[in-house]
């Protein structure tokens, strides 16, 4: 008689868990689906509304808040949480994942990422691929989940010292799954990148919004009425959530020092410039920025 | 016989003259064209295509690059020109300028605008009313002008010390011809909180890109791939002019130097939280900075 492999009905994964069923983990898993990939999936969240959701939608299978009893059957785990929670998450999967699951992750910052699964996890480090796709709405929760979220986006995988290629070639297919356009580098490229890009950004806009609040305390006029549409444009993702935006700052936090001290470097040569009243050099640094960002859009920034 | 004051067709100006005919002149002397406030409009400008679009579309009746000549014959002036030409037009206007024309400007900086009419435009500097419209669009020249880019839009007047009441009654007509929301200020008042609701913003773009740049020269992946949304609003608006915006950064000087050391404190703030891995601190900053943010879009940024 004739050995076959198990019956997944084509699929190449037979329990997948996503904790974090939010805009990013149902994206996820909504893809998973839409390929065929993972015969079963669970739902581990804290709102109990937004997985009941889920499971309407038919997102995923079933759910449930207790993580180890849910991971005890899986060989796929998606991790879709704050960098905050990763600690918690990954000392319970520890000890509760069976030996030959898979871990993958989406979180905005990767050495944390690692630093954090060799602490908590050191059982499964061999079989934790890390990831970042970088992509994302304004909106949040599962309703805001979507199968083209990914697609045609970039994702970038972090590969470890302790990591096994079975394991890397088996997330490749997750991720390729999802449309996105897969790129490798080192988690501290990554981070500094990512710092440059997108954390950065961020922390400029909430300095700056701060920044205006002191200006108004100063001042007989509130200075917010005289706002118009680069405030609006500018200070937009000052209205991230606080908490995802702590836990970023401190989970990369060596890279943003660095980039937050060239970014002030920046800014103190446009103050210079300014003092002197060196419009030169104030033309200088404007045009390359000017040319720099045109440069961008004209390469990249219709895709986002 | 009865006397009768000179037959304008119920206008209040017989010829204004609009130097800069682009998209905030092209849009005041359309507003004051609809409603019937000028007898005849002349427009003065550096780009002949642009004026000759101009008098196409009937915002202007004729035009000239003379602005002597032209001016020799107003009533009004509006001023629609980068702060950096400033200076040059008003010695122009201080001799050729009739003693009865009233003059307005639209300027970004308003210290400067008036420390400029008191040196160079010394014979008419009663009847200079400064005006900043805060309204714009990404679009310049004639062609992107609109009789509502003022409309429900506040402008501000500055007054000043040797301004009399009669120019500023009068000033106030034009500007309210345009639907703008007048609300009067010291040019002091305006420079510091236009610098730090708009101009500082145009400042941390510029630098943030400059420094996006610096982090590409340092790594073997270009960091402009991976950016994504956030990035693209936060930096649209350093693909603004170079040459307007070092223009005012030296023509708001002093209010931008004080503005980017409490932006740079912020930021430092920020910078030592992350270093010292104060979550506490991040949070509460970045949750002050979300709740202003947020009730500035609910009060008044759905108006932008």
């Amino acid at each position: 008689m004739k050995m076959t492999a198990p019956n997944n009905g084509g699929s190449i994964f037979s329990h997948a868990v996503v904790i974090g069923v939010g805009l990013i983990g149902g994206s996820i898993v909504r893809c998973l689906r839409r390929e065929g990939l993972v015969q079963r999936i669970s739902g581990v969240g804290r709102e109990t509304a937004n997985l009941e959701r889920a499971e309407q939608l038919g997102i995923i299978d079933d759910w449930s808040h207790d993580l180890a009893a849910t991971v005890a059957s899986a060989d796929l785990i998606i991790l879709a949480v704050p960098m905050g929670a990763y600690a918690q998450i990954f000392s319970i999967l520890n000890v509760a994942l069976p030996a030959h699951a898979i871990i993958t992750d989406a979180g905005s910052t990767k050495s944390h990422a690692i630093a954090m699964a060799e602490i908590h996890l050191p059982n499964h480090i061999d079989r934790f691929v890390p990831a970042h796709p970088i992509a994302g709405t304004e909106q949040s929760g599962v309703e805001a989940s979507f199968d083209s979220l990914f697609q045609g986006r970039r994702c970038i995988i972090t590969p470890h010292a302790k990591m096994s290629d079975d394991a890397l070639s088996r997330v490749y297919q997750i991720w390729q799954a999802t449309g996105s356009v897969l790129i490798e580098m080192s988690a501290e490229h990554h981070d500094t990148l990512l710092a440059s890009v997108s954390h950065l950004p961020h922390l400029a806009a909430f300095a700056l919004v701060n920044g205006v609040c002191e200006t108004g305390k100063q001042q007989p006029y509130d200075p917010f009425e005289f706002a118009a549409g680069g405030f609006r444009d500018f200070t937009r993702i000052a209205s991230s959530s606080p908490a995802m935006w702590r836990d970023i700052a401190l989970s990369n936090r060596q890279a943003l020092l660095q980039t937050l001290d060239g970014y002030q470097q920046q800014l103190t040569r446009i103050r210079n410039a300014i003092e002197h009243e060196d419009g030169d050099a104030l033309l200088g640094m404007f045009t390359s920025a000017k040319e720099a960002r045109d440069q961008w859009l004209k390469t990249y920034g219709e895709k986002q």
